[in-house]
């Protein structure tokens, strides 16, 4: 058994999860984004100084071998702090970096949660436009898209902290208080209407206003946020909602939630700008923004939805030996089609000539060839699965022999 | 700073480390293998079960929160074993596994040495026959091609853990000695030859015999898996050698090691057969065999012989904004291109027209996209960054102009 909150990934799953790796991958090449990558356990301390001391009840920590307080990183955001604030002079900005980091936490009292998954990471860095924030929030939209999910299937919800940090000035809100009310904010759609109204006090009137109908109030930054968006054809998939403030302390600009729009999953991503926590963190001052998108929510979403992508394990080749006599000839044929890249198998042991044709079909092999006596002329019979054709072929010659227009017409073989 | 032993992957190393992985892939999926992977933390007795309670001493090892002795792991095969015995018969046998983990070691003493790195793990479960370590030496060769290196590069060394089994049956060495007696085979190149005479007493010539030549003694099964890779085109990759017994004590056959011609270098990769593993672990009686090979040495390997790959981070277009205003047309060609597959970057701030051409130069662009005035007429001049060529074309049908022939005669243009 593995451990309770952790995924075993037999080959279906694994294939699964690849498949999701690869589209982020994909997507964030097209941007113009690069990879990079930081150790699973870090200093324990990397992740108090930007979280505080709170965190280390969620965490997988404990002292090494060496005496070192250590712990399995919980999320990304303080790794690529370290790595950038250490090397910033040596990279032109702005960086645009992703990572797909395993992150772990040990939440003790959730039952049948996952204590690990993986977050695809975007940040850029040294950037402090809001064209940044357009070009983050577009990928953000573009992932999702790239798995076949549409407008119909999900919607990013923008908001802006410096939104509320001006609502609260003109409303006077003490400093002490702030935390609080942007907490009351947050849980306003989980609370009673009444709960919420009593932790927001006198303003409360005027911020149900706000979240009702986001429009009452202008927004400038929202304003070019979304035109950029709507420039590039991608105004359909984002919506105002002052609703979302993100948890964390620390953004201070554009921030956004992505969710399917039937409401049935927990959010699927989200990010925002985080302007000074590079400063606060390795005292070197550029501004940030970034986001982060679990594979746990979005598979469980692709499942429902059927979208993606198949993960059928297949082969371009099965070799079949009709005689066990010419192995030796069915190994050479299995490397010179490896060796031209393709997916090629073949039975490590004497089987049946039925057996190993069932074989290729549970493989999904496009063609087999077997190896009988025809070989010792130097031919081999190639099958085409998805037709049943059939014919002998040289082997020197093989690849030229795959070409649809190289088969007889197919009607009569079905 | 990253913990001591712990790598930072900066974008470039990232690049490095993700072509490694896809080549191992690549050769994986030729040989018919499938992906599987398993968390990173797994109960510490998973791991002591295997290797005895020495290993703890080189583990990260730790209690969790709820009280459970847990490691990271230091290896894949008793993850490996865990998942197969836990479904063996939902697979058809053989099964063709691999996996690409990262796996971990606290060694205290070894300052400068790495704590953690990536193995590729290759294992046939299910296949008794010596086809199947046909099959996997193959692949490992397979694999090392692949980075470009030929066998004038390396070589694998085989051996047979059976040869000496016979051979200590022959020569009547009590079994609470053999283990000293393999080991004193596994340190005869490193050490004196009269210190290994001592360990190996009386059969001490006959062992030297043996290892000066490994011919003087027959082996079918050895000559069976040289036949079987002679008959691919890859004798020349192997050399018999019986100085390879492998370290671990649960090898039951064939065994192999891979090294650089040279001997500059630790060990590349090194596996065998495992036939009672899996009934030793999980009371299933599957035999087995398996290679791991480490990212570290093959990327040394692969620095020094300057095989492989290029990992220049590269852009399909750069989209270049000549005046401000044609921003938003700038947004939407950059979609386009992007929804189009292609890697695609812009500038986020307003930069001048030279600017951006050295950044679209810098980033590799090969193509680069200037936004004008024309953009007013639907069109955008494109440029080919290699012959300096320069064209005005509509933004609508600009696939269409990539292609060599669109292109008029280069000879005067660079």
């Amino acid at each position: 058994m593995a451990l309770p909150g952790f995924r075993d990934f037999y080959p279906d799953d694994c294939a699964f999860r690849n498949a999701i790796f690869a589209k982020w991958r994909d997507v964030a090449h097209r941007y113009g984004f690069v990879e990079y990558d930081g150790p699973p356990l870090e200093p324990l301390d990397l992740f108090t100084k930007k979280s505080g001391q709170e965190i280390v009840g969620q965490l997988y920590n404990f002292k090494d071998k060496g005496d070192r307080e250590i712990a399995l990183r919980p999320e990304m955001t303080p790794t690529l702090a370290r790595l950038v604030t250490a090397r910033h002079k040596d990279f032109k900005k702005p960086l645009k970096w992703f990572a797909i980091p395993q992150v772990f936490r040990y939440e003790r009292q959730q039952k049948g949660r996952l204590r690990e998954h993986y977050q695809f990471n975007c940040d850029i860095i040294g950037e402090a436009s809001l064209e940044a924030d357009v070009e983050l929030i577009a990928l953000l939209i573009d992932t999702l898209r790239a798995f076949g999910l549409t407008e119909k299937d999900f919607v990013v919800r923008l908001s802006d902290r410096i939104f509320w940090s001006d609502f609260m000035d003109a409303h006077a809100i003490p400093e002490d208080q702030r935390y609080a009310f942007i907490q009351a904010i947050d849980k306003s759609e989980r609370e009673p209407k009444e709960v919420t109204a009593q932790k927001l006090g006198p303003a409360a009137e005027e911020v149900f206003a706000v979240l009702a109908d986001p429009t009452v109030r202008k927004s400038e930054r929202l304003d070019t946020v979304e035109a950029g968006l709507r420039a590039r054809g991608l105004g359909d998939y984002v919506k105002r909602d002052y609703t979302v403030v993100r948890g964390l302390a620390y953004y201070t600009g554009v921030v956004f939630e992505a969710f399917d729009r039937s409401g049935e999953f927990r959010a699927i991503a989200g990010g925002g700008r985080y302007d000074t926590l590079l400063k606060n963190l390795g005292n070197v001052d550029l501004p940030a923004l970034g986001f982060g998108m679990g594979d746990v929510v979005l598979g469980e979403l692709l499942k429902v939805k059927q979208a993606g992508f198949s993960e059928i394990l297949t082969l371009d080749f099965y070799v079949a030996i009709a005689d066990e006599q010419f192995r030796p000839q069915a190994g050479a044929l299995v490397q010179k089609l490896r060796d031209h890249g393709d997916w090629a198998d073949y039975p490590l042991k004497p089987m049946k000539l039925g057996k190993q044709l069932e074989a290729a079909t549970e493989r999904h092999a496009t063609y087999i060839c077997i190896v009988g006596e025809e070989i010792l002329q130097g031919n081999v019979q190639l099958k085409k699965s998805d037709t049943r054709q059939s014919k002998l072929v040289p082997v020197d010659q093989i690849f030229n022999h795959l070409a649809p227009e190289t088969w007889p017409a197919a009607e009569n073989q079905r």
